[in-house]
């Protein structure tokens, strides 16, 4: 049995979704809440569990999994079909080298307990708070459009015809910027690969709106 | 002819340098100073090589590599011995998670990019500012003690008794971390595995006061 500890809306959550889905995986939602009693994720029943208390876990059978892209790197390898990754090294570089762009210098500034540290610790108002997460995406989506648009391998995903890591990070990232109203009119070339991912059966199915634990509105 | 454009004090170029002394590649370092003119990184000339306007780069021939982590498993890839990963897919999870840990939800946060942020936008003190540098580190520290501290795969390094991928990104951290006066004294498992780190030639070569554009002091 497969079963993913994560959030309906957290960025790195949904990276596992659609890779399970891609790959055609079986698996059974656990909802951590992260805004319920100052976050389910950093209680103890979660912290046995993973130790680091973020989202999300993995479980196959014995083995517990933690770091979205690690958890992805695993899938690939225990269940090539179809792969996320293309067979050249050169060429998985790229993809991987889009991802940790998403991952490592995208996502980790505008995280949830990024977020409360600014508000809590440092007393930034709202408006600094939503230009921070404004700047550091535009970075971020700025530097995913530069090595995306006009390079050779872009295909209709980002690397070639067929959905690899790179997407599988840009989609949750383009949802999290929407979230927080950027602006993505500069980024033509992301937001025609996320509608060619919105158009696959596992990108809906993995969607935050279509979770148990989504919240409307 | 590989070619490392890197700068010597920053994590991320470390933790490459380290890889390809692993592995034992000759290569040639070209610096980018980060601190002269507002950041060479940032200049036209850089950005031609890489668009993200970060360091480090890997040129292997025609091959330009960026992202740290998608170069290291690019060198695990064209040059497998000795690896720096484990043989089994969750003993590689595990490795890959522990470097995330790293890459992902530490050093992102204390980068020169965004504490220039705390100071020139958000005019924060240089109290605030270590402060902040503090608290995500010893987060992120704190995560890798607990996955570490008792795990039984754990050995001499983060996994076993040869260095991975997690040691890689491991030692730059505890380097960085020193930089900014951070109490160690909470990761006795980091500081063991540090030295053993240290004691091998590999991690002497790379380290940052043995490169060309080190400044004393």
């Amino acid at each position: 049995v497969i079963r993913l500890y994560g959030y309906w809306r957290s960025s790195a959550s949904y990276r596992v979704r659609i890779g399970l889905e891609l790959k055609g995986l079986h698996y059974e939602s656990v909802p951590v809440n992260l805004l319920r009693d100052g976050g389910e994720q950093r209680a103890a029943r979660y912290r046995a569990i993973n130790p680091q208390g973020l989202v999300p876990t993995l479980e196959d059978g014995p083995q517990r999994i933690t770091q979205s892209l690690a958890i992805l790197e695993y899938l690939e390898e225990t269940a090539p079909e179809p792969p996320l990754l293309p067979r050249g090294a050169a060429e998985r570089a790229r993809v991987r080298s889009l991802a940790q762009v998403v991952a490592s210098d995208t996502h980790p500034l505008a995280n949830l307990r990024v977020l409360q540290y600014l508000t809590e610790v440092l007393g930034r108002s709202p408006e600094e708070r939503h230009a921070w997460i404004r700047h550091w995406l535009a970075q971020g989506l700025a530097a995913c459009e530069a090595l995306l648009a006009g390079h050779p391998a872009t295909g209709r995903h980002c690397h070639g015809d067929a959905p690899t890591l790179a997407d599988v990070c840009l989609v949750p990232q383009l949802y999290n910027a929407r979230r927080f109203d950027c602006d993505l009119s500069g980024y033509p070339t992301l937001l025609r690969i996320e509608g060619a991912c919105l158009a696959l059966p596992a990108f809906v199915a993995a969607h935050p709106s279509r979770q148990g634990d989504a919240v409307a509105g």
